[in-house]
C-alpha cells in the first residue's frame, strides 16, 4: 500500500526539509527525476527513493537502478508525494540522500585547475546556480565557504539541476583559512569586485588565467567580505561596457568561470 | 497629507501591477531608489512619484529632480506604498513611467555593435536579468520577441536593475521578422541553443565574434523555437566542460555576450 503524508518514513524524510534536521542525520532530500538520476549514478548516495506510482513506471529505469544499489524505493500517494516535495508542480520522484561533502584537503588533492569559492552566500538560488555553472565550466570543486547556505536546502539543490552530485562539494567554515590552503595547493586566488583593480580581459590577456585558479565570490547583497578580498592574489572586476552599475552574481560568475575555462582550453 | 491605498491616485496606478492596465495605459511602475533614479535620469519618462516621508527626505535629490522635471511628487503613507510595491521590503519609492520601447528600425538606426534578442521568453525574472546583462556587456538594443514577458512586468523591471532604462528597449511580434531585419541592418544573427553546431570558443578564435552581432535567446524550459534557430546566421553552443547537461539562460547570455564584448574591443 502506498504511503501517506502520515507513514512514518515519510513523515522522517519530511523533515529533511529543515535544515536542523539535515544537520543531525546527514541527509537531504533530492526532487525530480534528474536530480534522482544524478544521485543513483553515485554508489552509496541516495538512502530512500519515494515515487508516486505513476511516476514510478513513467521513470521505471531509475526505480530499477535504486532496485539494483540495494535502495528501498517506495510507493507513496500523490498527497505522501507533495508532503515530501518543495516545489508546486513535482514530478512524482524524492530520494533520500546523504551529504556528499568532502573536506578541502580531500577535493584539492584531485588537483583540480579551476575552483569555485561561494563565500558567505546566502541565497540558495544563487549558490546553486553558480554550482551548475561552475560544473559546466568544468570547475572540480565548490567550497561553500563561512556563513554560506547550507548546500542541501532544498532550493539550492534543484537550482544545481544536478551539479551537486557532479562536482567535489566542500563546506569550509573559515574562509581565509580556505584561501591559504588554495594557494598552499598552487592555486591563484581571484576575488571577483566590482572595484578591483585588475580587469578580467586584461587578466585573460596576461596568460594568467591559464594557471590553476580558485574564483572567489561573495553575495549579491554585500559583495566579498573585505579582508578577504585582501587574502586574494589580485582582485579582478568585469568590465561594464554599458550603463549597468553590476551584473548580478550568476552572471558575473558565468563570465569569470568561462573565461578561465577558455584560457585553460 | 499623505495619500493612503484608498486615495484614487494610489488605487489608479496600483493597478498598473497588471499587465492589462499597463497595455491600456501605456504606463508601468519602477520600484525603488535605484530604478527611479535611472527613470528620472531620461526626460519625459516619469509621470509620477510617490514616496513615504522618511524615504523623500532620505532621497531628497530625487525628490528634487522630480520637482524641476515637473513630476508630480505625491507623499503616501507606509501603506500606501507598501499597496504600490510588489516587494516585501520596498524602499519608500515607487514611480510611475511611460513605456519606453521604441520599433526595431528606430534601435537598429543607431548601428548597435551589439543586439540581444529574448525569443517567447516567458519568465520576468530571466529576461530582467539578461537585460541587465545585456546592457553591461554593451549592447545598444534588447529586443523582446514573440510571445515574451511584457518587459514593465515588474518582476522583469527589478531584475534589470535600471538596465530597462539605459538600452533601447523593442517589442517585436514576429521574432522570424526580426531576425531578418537584424540581418538587413547588417547584423550577424547567432542562435544559442545546447545542439549547436559552432562551438563558442571556436568562433571566438575564428574572428567572426569582432562582427556586429545580434544574439537570440530562448527559454530556459523549451530552448528557441527551431524554426527561429534555423533563420539564424549560425547556431551556437557553450561548450560544457564538466558534467552540468546545460547552463541556466542568465548564465548562458552572460557568456555569449561578453565574449561578443571581448572580441569587439
Amino acid at each position: 500500500m502506498a504511503f501517506t503524508p502520515r507513514t512514518p518514513r515519510v513523515v522522517a524524510a519530511r523533515r529533511l526539509q529543515r535544515r536542523r534536521d539535515r544537520d543531525a542525520t546527514g541527509r537531504f532530500l533530492a526532487e525530480g527525476p534528474q536530480a534522482v538520476r544524478e544521485a543513483l549514478a553515485r554508489p552509496e548516495v541516495v538512502t530512500e527513493l519515494f515515487g508516486t506510482p505513476t511516476a514510478l513506471d513513467r521513470y521505471a529505469e531509475l526505480a530499477a537502478a535504486a532496485a539494483r544499489a540495494d535502495v528501498p524505493v517506495s510507493e507513496v500517494t500523490d498527497e505522501g508525494l507533495a508532503a515530501l516535495a518543495e516545489t508546486v508542480a513535482p514530478q512524482g520522484l524524492v530520494a533520500v540522500c546523504r551529504h556528499l561533502d568532502v573536506p578541502l584537503e580531500q577535493a584539492l588533492a584531485g588537483a583540480p585547475r579551476l575552483v569555485a569559492v561561494l563565500a558567505e552566500i546566502r541565497d540558495p538560488g544563487n549558490a546553486g546556480t553558480v554550482l551548475r555553472t561552475a560544473d559546466a565550466a568544468g570547475a572540480g570543486a565548490v567550497v561553500f565557504a563561512g556563513e554560506a547556505v547550507d548546500p542541501y536546502n532544498g532550493k539550492c539543490v534543484r537550482a544545481s539541476a544536478g551539479s551537486l552530485f557532479h562536482v567535489d562539494v566542500v563546506r569550509a567554515a573559515d574562509p581565509l583559512e580556505t584561501v591559504e590552503a588554495l594557494r598552499t595547493a598552487g592555486l591563484t586566488v581571484l576575488a571577483t569586485t566590482g572595484y578591483g583593480d585588475s580587469d578580467l580581459d586584461d587578466l585573460a590577456d596576461s596568460g594568467r588565467l591559464a594557471e590553476p585558479t580558485a574564483w572567489l565570490f561573495g553575495s549579491e547583497a554585500h559583495g566579498l567580505p573585505q579582508e578577504l578580498a585582501a587574502a586574494a592574489d589580485a582582485r579582478v572586476r568585469v568590465p561594464l561596457h554599458g550603463r549597468a552599475e553590476s551584473l548580478n552574481l550568476a552572471a558575473a560568475a558565468a563570465v569569470c568561470l568561462y573565461a578561465s575555462a577558455r584560457a585553460q582550453r
